[in-house]
């Protein structure tokens, strides 16, 4: 159900049905090809896995991973909610026609004019980082008669196995406020006191790339018992709660794979067994799928430059992009696999290192890749892009940013066009000598 | 002479003779900052050091450091070159102002697209990369009759002790031909017989934040010596070379300083000298600062969210940008200063944590600053920001990206408006269901 649709027609890699070799003749390399079938269908596997009889459940995607309007009105379409981390992305959501009730608003340092920005377009629910979020908020909506939903951000301090830059419950965590600080239980007393807010509960977030369903049973555990202790404490009935993102994807062949929807039904499983076991009033669950959403469904194509061969290493294949279009690499480490998008069959693989043509001796994309025998003028599709590789691009370089392309069932849209030599200086204004 | 110009006055930063207060009122923050007289005293250092009686010296600006209209305008006036890396640092330098015969071109991987752009705008010097760039070349001038100047990048192979991302002359580098490759003496030959385009000479880059003249000078060995083998191997007399960039900076106060007026002096000369021992016909050299043109005149002004105190590791210091407008403490693991600007004098300093506002855990712009007591609102200064920060800028977040000033003697000129919302979606078309 969650498989790409990759299909080799004549040797040639086709996405959804399209020709990749049309796809780059038609709109230029480097290319963002997304499997809109495969969004879709994880989507559906999110939503219909993580549904319960009991609770009413939110598939919040997380559009920091991709955010354009092209998959904010498809995922509209498909009825998730949308996370927001900022004006930016708030008015992505409402022009993509998402409907202000389902953004969500997160963020460890939102500014006044960014929180005035979401009351006033009346964004369904804000998630508190902290306690000057909570009287800045409180400050700006004084005068006013509206009452905002919020849920607070709860560091449980759960360690996850993953890579430090994407670890989010440390102690030392810029995020939400520790399970174990003292002035937490008088900060929510406040906030169940306000009259602007309505706290409707607690929200947390282990990390990112977590694969293990344990470590999100133990998230459960420590965010549900806290939610426990404090409606006794306080004499206050919790409504919602959000458990966040950070499911595993698999970033290439030697990451380990799972079940998504098996993954989900044990997990919400897990959630309606413990809310009833402590004899909470919650009634709505959310988490925020972001990278898992989006990942697996995109290709990036280039054009393969030449390939050169240095005195010490691997041959190098060049290629038309690089780390403006995919800084993953060189911030994360991140490995990815990559084919001949022309040249898909053969015999005569060897290991390579893919680079990009940014002036930069650490602009490397791929480690070492097996290739079939690259050559000059070939398709190189780099596999798993789908999810902060756009997000993250730069103008480095001065590179045009690529275009977007979905395709589905043999038919190509282009999603987002690629950027003309005139936006580069959209903004800029002349020096004048005086 | 190359101080920065920063100035308390009433306990508040100014810069170039303007309140830093005052800037961001106006323009807002996150805010790049440039000290307009510390780069034309930077570029005049460069220009009137550089300089020698027996030869024609160019000082080529590395723009992709800080590309924008007004910095080339302004580099333009003072007389410089400048070096693009694509087609859209070639559009941009000529927008500029820069005349195509002061432009040079540079890249591992420049496209076909690029070098028809180059050729057609009759850009100065194509340093030409590998063998296959050659024959693009070629082909692409065959039908024309125009030729084209060029030098030949080659890997000297000279270890610096800088950071792995921003060393360059490894033998497994992607950049040139390895002095050593047994094929480039025929490359060479080849490439003196070719009618359409002209071999100056060599070119050599060695690294980055390079602080030791002593591996500048075994540059100048290794390529002038080389430059002598091939003159008298092929008899053929080479006009130009090129010792690139890589100049240091000083980019906290934990770095070495040094005298840059008295580094290019004595490497001049020592230039000089060794072309007369080997008794060489080169007329002109080049070399390519980039970040020590730029870096040290650049502060970003950020305004502070809140303190947060975790229980664990330093309190945080929220600001309201972070690694989408500079990503190098998280690429690079650079360190930076810090101060806040509106409390510029006091005896509180204790260490903090400077972290941005983006939603991800490795978004912290400084690990450890001392700060003099900073409060909600203050203004914090981050310095020494000039290069590669609103180079490598990205939407991340779908944060807006920061506008830019120059200030010099009380005057502020602003050289690229702030990003504004539709900015973001200028090439995004909408999601149609079927």
């Amino acid at each position: 159900m969650l498989d790409k649709n990759y299909e080799y027609i004549d040797n040639i890699l086709h996405i959804g049905g399209v020709s990749t070799l049309k796809l780059v003749e038609e709109y230029g390399t480097p290319l963002y090809v997304y499997d809109q079938k495969l969004i879709k269908d994880t989507a559906s596997c999110f939503i219909e896995n993580f549904k319960s009889d009991t609770l009413r459940t939110e598939v919040i995607y997380a559009s920091k991973a991709l955010s354009n309007l092209y998959i904010l009105g498809l995922l509209a379409k498909k009825g998730t909610f949308v996370d927001a981390v900022s004006m930016g992305e708030i008015f992505l959501a409402l022009k993509a026609g998402f409907k202000p009730e389902k953004i969500h608003f997160h963020g460890n340092n939102k500014t006044k004019e960014e929180l005035a920005y979401a009351i006033d377009n009346n964004i369904g629910l804000i998630i508190i980082d902290n306690y000057d979020e909570f009287k800045l908020i409180e400050d700006l909506l004084l005068n006013s008669d509206k009452k905002i939903d919020c849920l607070l951000r709860i560091n449980p301090d759960v360690k996850t196995s993953t890579h430090k830059y994407i670890q989010t419950s440390n102690a030392d965590s810029k995020f939400g406020i520790n399970i174990r600080d003292e002035k937490l239980k008088d900060i929510i007393k406040e906030m169940t006191n306000s009259k602007v807010i309505k706290l409707l509960g607690f929200h947390a977030h282990i990390g990112s790339q977590v694969n293990e369903l344990g470590f999100f049973k133990e998230e459960a555990d420590i965010l549900l018992r806290f939610t426990k202790e404090m409606e006794e404490a306080l004499a206050y009935k919790f409504k919602a709660i959000n458990f966040g993102g950070g499911f595993g994807v698999r970033q290439n062949t030697s990451d380990p794979s799972y079940d998504l929807g098996a993954f989900l039904k044990e997990f919400i499983g897990y959630i309606e067994k413990s809310i009833k076991d402590y004899d909470l009033s919650i009634e709505t669950v959310g988490i925020e799928p972001g990278r898992s959403m989006v990942n697996q469904a995109g290709t990036t194509l280039y054009r393969v430059g030449s390939i050169k061969h240095t005195l010490e290493g691997l041959p190098l294949v060049f290629v038309d992009g690089g780390m403006s279009d995919n800084i993953r690499p060189s911030l994360y480490g991140a490995k990815y696999d990559a084919l001949l998008a022309n040249r898909a069959k053969g015999e005569a693989y060897e290991t390579y290192r893919v680079a990009g043509k940014l002036c930069e001796s650490g602009d490397i994309l791929i480690d070492e890749a097996r290739l079939n025998n690259p050559q000059k003028g070939d398709i190189l599709a780099i596999e798993n892009t789908g999810a902060y590789s756009l997000a993250m691009s730069s103008s480095y370089n001065k590179q045009l940013k690529p275009a977007v392309v979905f395709v589905e069932d043999g038919k190509a849209s282009l999603a987002v066009k690629r950027e003309a030599l005139e936006d580069l200086i959209v903004n800029d204004l002349e020096y004048i000598e005086d």
